[in-house]
């Protein structure tokens, strides 16, 4: 007997053809003999209908009061799913954020969780075998009492934070993926699903674009050491357990490979400063007026010194680089720099893969297979388990492919 | 400054220009320096998807999680006014029934409001100028913590149960008619809009088919003596503040006419036991299986017995006439009756004013009336305020107009 938390997003309780196949999903655990929390998003479409018509109703709108509103498509998707179950012979029961309670802090829209109350769900588990179909998404600030919502993807929050109240043996996050790849399957044909992979790497790889789970999932379940599996809502129920990728401890993976995945981000863009003074203070001046507009600055990169001035290369989400130009301009007779250079058709490559820490020359090969390539590297940054290389966005396919191959993950 | 509820029904909600002009009727009656609790339906349409939803997840639904399911509607709704209101610079906060709370028993699908704590709303009146805008239909209980629903039309007990608690000078209930007709103007053109009903008279007019207000809103006017004023969501939102009709207390009438309406109800059938012997317990006999098979009987008429046996009419909806024969003629036997006969063409049309209470031959001018327009009584039921005779529904319009003429409603 296991205890398992089940979460389902949008597409998997898109009707009630779904909700029907999600209650199959359930009802094989629970004839299992394993005990079971269900996590479910809003119905998919609902919760852009809702968000819609907040913006409708006005563009500055309370956010407060678009928590009520939008939290509502899982209170929906939740009951019915309770519905369903119930028909199925299953006892289950729905559960809000505020009925649980799931305690979040204040900050509404993307609030954090702070506290979940798992004991009645165990009691009930204990008792009456019953199954807990928890609305996603949402949950309630403890002073207030009002509704508030985790930012979109947050029900793969809610289902690790359930995960880690209730004690569970493992977390199943069913997507419309069978699992994590070694990397786009749709650009790399021989990539191959990962078996396991740990938090750390997956971090990386979702935060670098493979949007599977929602990064502070990720960040949750590793705190809290809570076993997530991703899995396919579309197998069959009756598919073997073994399917999906565990994101596990690193040390329940036994045989690391050096690499894990390849993962690339289209959403950034390069900003060159040409000639700055290579001083104390410099980088001070010009990052702090990009932080003070928001911006996110990644992958900062600074040239060695040439009498006395210096390249600094970094890259800006691609979405505020028109907006970071014009704040650098703005600092540049301030900061003196003779040049500010830019390229939007840029993607970040990214090699990924705990075992770097042990095994050296790993970077050494990707510069080496890409230089044979004709690819040019544009910057660099590394950590101590993955690095990364912006190129120019034509060579996407190509570097992704070439590492793919490279580090022997083609299957 | 006076203290008011005002409700708003789905059509009223409908889409965001709808709620946009509910908004500027809340301005109205905030910039004239009033204290204001809104109560709101679900977005016209949304109910019944939602409802849909419950039926095909399962014919025999959990009461428990149709209710969290269709409560969901009037969040929406409630959040996205609140939205509306503040963009037009007016303070608003969304309440769901969990959260004032209005506490209900644990009737799912038609509970029934126990409690509903108004203080909370009163201080921020005073603190913020605050709307308060109320989920409408829903509540929680008590004990379990579970969301219920009030049954259809429920929003109207809503808002006189926070009229109640407020202790509002008024509840202003905002629908799709601008307010209570001596009787239905698409009948008789000559019908004009009462000014002042008594609750008595509204109970009458609403539970007769005069569909305006739910019935268990106007008993619990009645009893918390809230006082109602019915008026239309489409006048524009600078009408004088005198529209509408006011539900109160008979007191507050002055000038009472004797004959206040009409009102008449097809959704009845008429059911007559031939024959049957006069003696005790056969009422009993015919009526006990009728309402173990949850068929509610109305307008009971036994005649004069002759022989020992008489003959015995009553109507019942008519949705359940085909119902009631067939247990009526499963007793057939047992009970003793030479025939069943029935009719489901019938029309019950009723005569209504607490002036009958003090003036006589009210009843003898409809029945000549009718008579001379060779309209056949096939029975008769009264009440203190009522007389209600049951007739060919062929004849409703000519009974209706010729009731209307003869007590004087004609404008």
């Amino acid at each position: 007997m296991a205890r398992l938390v089940m979460k389902f997003g949008g597409t998997s309780v898109a009707d009630l053809e779904h909700i029907r196949n999600v209650a199959r999903h359930v009802k094989r655990e629970i004839d299992a003999g394993h005990e079971v929390a269900v996590v479910v998003s809003a119905m998919a479409g609902t919760t852009n209908q809702l968000v819609e018509w907040c913006r409708e109703a006005s563009v500055l709108h309370d956010a407060r009061e678009y928590d009520a509103v939008v939290a509502s498509g899982e209170q929906v998707s939740a009951g019915l799913l309770a519905i369903v179950l119930q028909e199925m012979g299953v006892t289950a029961r729905s559960w809000q954020g505020w009925q649980l309670p799931i305690l979040t802090d204040n900050a509404h829209g993307s609030a954090h969780i702070v506290e979940v109350n798992g004991a009645d769900l165990i009691k009930r588990f204990k008792e009456r075998r019953e199954v807990a179909v928890v609305a996603g998404f949402q949950g309630v600030h403890k002073e207030t009492g009002r509704i508030t919502t985790l930012g979109r993807g947050g029900s793969d929050t809610s289902a690790v934070a359930v995960a880690a109240a209730i004690h569970a043996d493992r977390c199943d996050i069913y997507t419309d993926v069978d699992g994590v790849y070694t990397t786009d399957p749709r650009i790399v044909p021989k990539a191959h699903r990962l078996e396991k992979i740990a938090y750390e790497e997956m971090l990386e790889m979702a935060s670098l674009g493979a949007k599977v789970l929602q990064v502070r999932s990720v960040e949750l379940a590793m705190h809290k050491k809570v076993r997530i599996n991703v899995r396919s809502s579309f197998d069959p129920p009756d598919a073997p357990h073994s399917v999906g990728t565990l994101i596990c401890d690193e040390e329940e993976i036994v045989e690391n490979q050096v690499v894990t995945g390849i993962a690339f981000s289209k959403d950034e863009a390069q900003i060159s400063i040409r000639r700055v003074a290579d001083k104390p203070g410099v980088a001070a001046a010009l990052f702090g007026p990009l932080a003070e507009a928001n911006i996110n600055v990644d992958m900062i990169v600074q040239n060695i010194s040439a009498d006395g001035r210096t390249d600094i290369t970094f890259t800006v989400p691609v979405a505020d680089y028109e907006r970071a130009k014009q704040v650098l301009e703005k600092v540049k007779s301030k900061v003196g720099f003779s040049a500010l250079e830019g390229a939007a058709d840029v993607v970040k490559v990214s090699i990924i893969g705990v075992g770097m820490r042990t095994h050296a020359g790993v970077a050494a090969k990707a510069f080496k297979a890409l230089a044979e390539r004709g690819i040019n590297i544009r910057a660099i940054s590394t950590s101590e388990i993955k690095i990364s290389v912006l190129i120019d966005a034509a060579f996407t396919e190509l570097a992704v492919r070439t590492l793919h191959s490279v580090y022997g993950l083609d299957q």
